[in-house]
């Protein structure tokens, strides 16, 4: 006998409570996949707050969804039940605007994100598009492959495209849920491995990641130190302050470049000089698709990149929150829920 | 009877005078060229000012300088007496820096400027390391060519390196010595072109130059009137001022990127959620090496680009200088000299 | 009182023949389109002589169709009835293959034919799926459209996704219906053109259509002609020749690239020695997407590029097919339907 | 007291015969090096049987050599009497010709070779230009990094500048002096990594090298084997037959690119068709500078890349050439020198 009603965590306006619905069914071009484990993230706070733009409440959040196929739509090809699955903040596209004919569905006009467009992976079951989905593979666990979909794909995906040959010097500001992963691709990419962060308590663990240097933002300048080690072709910049990333740029080598991935309202700030003595450049980066998360998933398996994660179950979800919050977790927050 | 005695034009921190000098020698590895036209550039104050660092008095400007090669020093190959050609500001690199050894000759960290490094081109005679000649195409005027050595290769070069394929929007920040050149390039490399200056006075002439539109800063917001448009895929900065790059980067459409070629002291100001959000970035460019001067002239004569100059004699190079200094010239001034 | 019948031309084995149907219903995701013109292609012969796999008789040939939406389907957003819109060779994609998850819908696995996987546009109406549709500009007729969206296309796409640089030595290898088009967007794209083809019949045309070089294969070797000019960047071979393809590899330069958009069964023959002593390439090129048609069309709008054509009337798409199939057609014969 | 003489290794079309001579003097802008260990390359036999048009006898092979500044000539600056030093197969280049000036140096038209152009490294000292000079990092012995100098440069810089990305399908077509070093390098770049030779005998080591896969060409079908792994993005050809890689290029996979570095006077048979619908390319790949030398041992020395190597004092120079020859050595033989 089939379940009827299914446990999830809601947010409301108020805290997150766990409730008890009808067990979604899934439509035409979707999938229903029973949750494993789901990562809790930052911008989750979007969902509980109720600060995205047309937010509607109740709304279960979580974008860093693993799982396995529980049961298909109509229209579904290529994909069966019993299959593990992921689905990470891109959660969604039209196939019709400018950008997704082009083929660049991460900046689709209607892009769809789990936890906000649609309720997400704090729960038992969710429902999900199938051009959302990205197979898992076996030699994953699902509470691994759970912040891989998000904090993973974000910075795999910008490295491998940041242009960054084997050996080049390549620096990531920041080491926390995002940048404790950047360190870690970069290393298995066969990049010069430069982790900058503040204060000393880190740089042990950066050299456990991977990281060739470790650089204290707190004891010195960050440009200096970067240009001591030749100039970075890449800095990654994770953190969240325009004004972190712009005391960084004086740290870019011959035709280096920053890539952002992590939001602040501070500008960064361009010396153009700099820029034009040295052929620099700023690039921000949005990201990545299902089948970009699928790679990232899969390069993980196949070298060794796992996450900082503490776990908690799905009924602890509230307090689970409120350590991610906190800025303690180290550095990623998982429910597990299968 | 050969010449003994030749006229230039001296910076030594009054007013630039007119003087008679012995016949210039080239040594190993330079030519001596007698000089047909040569360019005046904003930059050339940082020579009659004495504001370079280290620069020493007497000096000659000038590094947009067409003539023919007068004579040859020792180790010289490929080159003959007779031959036209030009220097632009590119004027000499060491070959064995590590920026050099790249072939990244333009980033030479011992390079030479004419006019700065040695004495320039507002002469009848320079002397001139070979691997600064660039061949003039026959068909290109020595006084056409002048200028392209500078303001002709700093915008060619960029925007045939920018990424921008045919038919994307390219839009020419500023209409000037740099941009009208820009203008011409843009339109003749099969770009949808936007010319944008201040004022009403430049559009029938921008159009003229090939613009397909033309975007009045003065009167309109320039972001949203690019946004009209599509969006740039490149927007080519040849403006001195930060604070109108920073009001020209809302323009950028998707995977869009500011180049930028004109120097300012105020920074580009970089709002992190719009270039995330459109994979937008900024770059500086650093003009180029003869190689590229040489494609340049090239360029311009196949597809019929010309600089727009206003001409003075040598002897009247203060005039000029003046002329050039005003901001009136349209819109370079060259020497006619030989 | 709006139509129930509609006239078409249908291949069923033998000759094509003019027959009435019922006027087609678009589906969910579909639009009906009153066609105005279509292209006649050489592959058209796929379908009158049923040699593509799997074709089922009686089927409309046509995959050059520009006409103007006259019926919706549902789901259809951001087209309206009445909009001018042209379908080419790629005519539909599924969306959900691993291709097409990557954006790379040309090459999806499940990719559909107008003409060959649907009744094509020989006939006053067609029924396409909306992800195949590119807007016309209003300043391209109809019958210019239509040879833009198949031969244009092909030659377009891979000219701007060439990485040649403007003033680059760039060949068009055949000048038929794909060649005449690809010399003239290379020209407008700036590049230095050189048409190639066999006799001295075309030399005129090829100058008018914007080469700045002829070469005749048969007076004269290729390679030796293009190093002449200083070798080529790129080698756009649209010859339907591996045994032409293979004679002409020898006139790339430095990192010059051949790409092959006609088909032959004969292999290119790639010289080792050549190509590591000169970083040379020789890399297929397959069309592009509807978006791509879509670029292609307003460039040509933009830049003055139109597709020679012999017109003929619906009614006589018999006739029309066989000269085009003569291979005397200059360049490309064109239905004109509406 | 310094040394006046010195041992050296001659070919003068008999065999090779140590004799002794004058100590060499470095003239302008050359340096002395003492050489701690040279190489042997199966190229070598150009100069050993007097192969390479032009060859002047005697004249000492080798161009893997590693060892230590020992003089200066006039002129140079940034290296050190002291320093460790490698000079590989690309020995210096003119500077002034049209490849040069667009800082393509490897395909200089007048590159010299050591050992070829001047005397190479079976030798206690050798002489060569400043340009040719690649820096040894300390962690890096110097029977270690000879053969990095041509086989590793070979091998690294074609992966690097192949545009594969981290998690990609590379393969490496030939596991000998070049493919062993080949997957160790694409291992620690993040590929996924395939090794294909012929029979089983290499399957393990393979696997050792860091490769994922092993495709036994003489068992298994190399096409139908790649495809299975999903296709590759890249094979990188260093057997030295045209027909293995013809049988190869049905293995890559969409967009995937065969680079060819070993040479082989059969062509490599392009497949039209396929190559189109798969977008694939072939292309030569020519080594790499003496910055691009540099940039291997760096990368080595930082990775933990080591070429296998068999060891001989200089004065079994013979019979190490012999061994080299063979094809028995596994994988490359150094003379220990110093």
């Amino acid at each position: 006998m089939s379940r009827m009603k299914a446990v999830q965590v809601e947010a409301a306006g108020g805290p997150l409570t766990l409730v008890e619905r009808d067990l979604p069914q899934p439509g035409d071009g979707h999938v229903r996949i029973k949750v494993q484990a789901c990562g809790i993230c930052h911008s989750d706070s979007l969902t509980k707050e109720g600060l995205w733009p047309g937010l509607q409440f109740p709304r279960v959040p979580g974008h860093e969804i693993a799982g396995v196929i529980d049961a298909l739509g109509s229209g579904i090809e290529g994909w069966t039940v019993g299959q593990r699955v992921g689905v990470g903040w891109h959660g969604g596209h039209c196939g019709r605007c400018a950008r997704c004919r082009q083929g660049d569905f991460v900046l689709c006009e209607r892009a769809q994100v789990p936890g906000i467009s649609y309720d997400g992976g704090y729960a038992e079951f969710v429902v999900a598009p199938v051009e959302a989905l990205a197979s898992i593979p076996d030699d994953l666990s699902d509470a691994d492959a759970a912040p891989l979909l998000c904090a993973g794909i974000t910075t795999f995906n910008a490295l491998r495209n940041s242009g960054a040959r084997a050996g080049d010097v390549v620096a990531i500001l920041g080491i926390g849920g995002l940048g404790h992963l950047g360190v870690q691709f970069a290393r298995k990419m066969g990049f010069r491995t430069v982790a900058i962060a503040r204060g000393q308590d880190k740089a042990a663990l950066a050299k456990e990641l991977g990281a060739h240097h470790y650089i204290d933002s707190r004891a010195d300048n960050v440009a200096e130190a970067l240009q001591k080690l030749g100039g970075a072709r890449v800095i990654l910049a994770t953190v969240t302050s325009g004004k972190a990333m712009s005391a960084a740029v004086g740290g870019l080598g011959l035709n280096g470049k920053m890539i952002m991935v992590g939001i602040s309202e501070e500008p960064v700030e361009v010396p153009i000089a700099q820029f034009i003595m040295g052929r620099n450049s700023v690039q921000g980066w949005p990201s990545g698709t299902s089948a970009d998360s699928q790679d990232t998933l899969a390069f993980s398996a196949l070298s060794g990149v796992k996450p900082m994660i503490e776990e908690f179950p799905l009924e602890r979800a509230a307090e689970a929150y409120e350590r991610m919050m906190s800025g303690d977790a180290r550095f990623r927050v998982v429910l597990k829920v299968g």
